[in-house]
């Protein structure tokens, strides 16, 4: 398989060491890594001294590392898969160069996690599976989402690692699964890849209101390990709510093509992870000391992207929207409130345990 | 209400202090914790300085804490709720003293986890809420239990947790929820206990699995978090799959009584609390370390009772017994497999990441 990742951030960038070192009786990768215009200094690292600088790693020789401007039309034309392989501040760019260079591959993926607001007022969020197809204008069969717990550094060290592939058509989880899976790189797969990516996204922004109770140091002499443990099952049973919610108003995911995807690697797997460390975990934490949301944007955490707190602002009045429908219930997800007010004032995050589902 | 409580352990000197602060417009408990014979000390502490020793906290007034020998049979006759607080060493203690006073309280419940191999060969191990209400030959009706993430000292000191209650009847759950339940307590219910008690004891079984991940400093910096989140997700499904394997076998757990526990507090919420810290997770770290079992456990852990033992020497031949009938099928349960063969040969704990289901 010709595998063309598009940005040289870590998870990207780790993901083509997978590919590459990845293979079976009858095929090898070719994998190229193609730098998004703010990557050329991660491209001169590898071809100089085979060393990537963010995932802080030796890079394999096998991987062909190129510059924004080295990768031109044929080059995305000849890919069988593309893999978009940016945060959502660059999904702009790779539309726009596989637009420009009119590229067609078998495949498409992503390591993107997001959700948009849906451009009908009061309908619920859309993620990338539903807004990827239309953009590029490609069959939606084609996309493969990719969930579950994994922090790209250790997958570049080979550390054992489990995730999960969507796509509505479990041949295209199954074709990238054969052109990734290692023996320490193991996949498992899902047909419900839009309440997979509802969860990639949303576990970020559960993750904030968990984090909180790490931060809370009500005990002299370790952290508050009930509360968080109480917070961390309420996250993922809301987080079930949520993508279900997401994923039940997506006419491509057929009844039969659903999966409770929470309760698994892209819900309480990934924020298992999550919860552990990362930025999502930090703001958290500062919140529990007591901090306001604003004061750590502005200090602490300035410059820093919050995926979770981006996340909140997207889905913020389709949520409150459908207690009035009834899909969602506002008793039901205590902690999305109180994290969404959170995010609302820039205050503090204040979560009040009597409001929990007796 | 009159409570009166079986042993002065740590989990259940705990939930004394939150009965006793617990209080609602109608009545006030009567709390009286019972030391067993182990306990003098205790006992003897909190009536000379209301210090509890182990628990390190400052012990209520309103507790009467009595000796073993200082609880005669009018006292246990006196009793609306008698709880089970000591481990299941103690539990023989337990059913002896009830049973000699011939006491009959309203309800029963206990803090004790553990499951019991079957005498009927080759059948699913039975839970306390099987045997309990057999030994003292009362109503299972009566019987609740309590399962969730509760370190006790947190408890104690009034950090926020969150529990789950389970009684075949409902209103039994709902009466000693009215009891105990505060501002900082939480209590959610199910009629499904044997899945609940099946699941308090199944996660310290389990939790040595994930808890070898910790130990494995796979990356020289940290902790290798991606295997340790996959397995703690693996955990969580082979923890259901066993649950309702136990629990489906019960003829008085109705169908419409079963929840899938294992996905809430029970389940995930306490293999959360698990894997961070006792006596369960250190012996899974030492595993994944490198050493044998039998090799930890006459040394490090020397007289250490570590639960999640016991519990797999008690399910072990049940449950290759059930890959026959096909009750359980030994491709979806790799992780239990892996850890009843460590426990089985006392040596060193191997788990193979290519054969979790794909």
């Amino acid at each position: 398989m010709k595998i063309l990742m598009l940005g040289a951030g870590v998870m990207g960038s780790s993901l083509c060491i997978t590919a590459a070192s990845q293979s079976n009786e009858a095929d090898t990768n070719e994998v190229t890594l193609v730098g998004s215009p703010l990557d050329d200094a991660i491209i001169d690292s590898i071809n100089s001294s085979r060393y990537h600088p963010t995932l802080d790693v030796d890079y394999p020789g096998g991987i062909i590392a190129i510059k924004n401007d080295e990768c031109d039309a044929a080059t995305l034309q000849s890919a069988d898969v593309i893999i978009i392989g940016v945060s959502s501040a660059g999904i702009n760019w790779v539309i726009e160069k596989i637009k420009a260079a009119n590229a067609s591959p078998k495949l498409f993926s992503l390591v993107t996690k997001g959700l948009i607001a849906n451009p009908i007022p009061n309908h619920p969020p859309l993620t990338y599976a539903h807004t990827l197809p239309k953009a590029l204008q490609f069959d939606a069969n084609k996309l493969v989402g990719i969930g579950g717990p994994c922090i790209a550094r250790e997958l570049a060290l080979g550390v054992p690692t489990r995730v999960i592939f969507g796509s509505h058509n479990i041949q295209s989880c199954d074709t990238l699964r054969d052109a990734f899976q290692t023996d320490t790189y193991r996949i498992k797969t899902t047909t419900d890849v839009v309440q997979l990516e509802a969860c990639a996204a949303l576990k970020n922004f559960l993750c904030i209101g968990v984090s909180a109770m790490l931060g809370s140091h009500l005990l002299a002499d370790t952290y508050a390990k009930n509360p968080v443990a109480a917070l961390f099952n309420q996250a993922v049973i809301e987080l079930r709510l949520l993508s279900e919610w997401i994923s039940g108003n997506d006419p491509q995911t057929k009844e039969s093509q659903r999966d409770i995807i929470a309760f698994d690697l892209a819900g309480m797997g990934d924020l298992h992870v999550t919860v552990g460390g990362g930025r999502n975990s930090r703001l958290g934490t500062y919140l529990g000391q007591g901090h306001n949301l604003s004061t750590v944007l502005d200090n602490q955490m300035l410059d820093v992207t919050v995926e979770g707190v981006d996340t909140g602002r997207q889905i913020h009045s389709a949520v409150i929207a459908a207690f009035e429908t009834e899909k969602l219930h506002a008793e039901e997800i205590p902690l999305t409130l109180a994290i969404l007010e959170c995010i609302n004032t820039g205050g503090l995050f204040e979560f009040d345990f009597t409001l929990l589902p007796g």
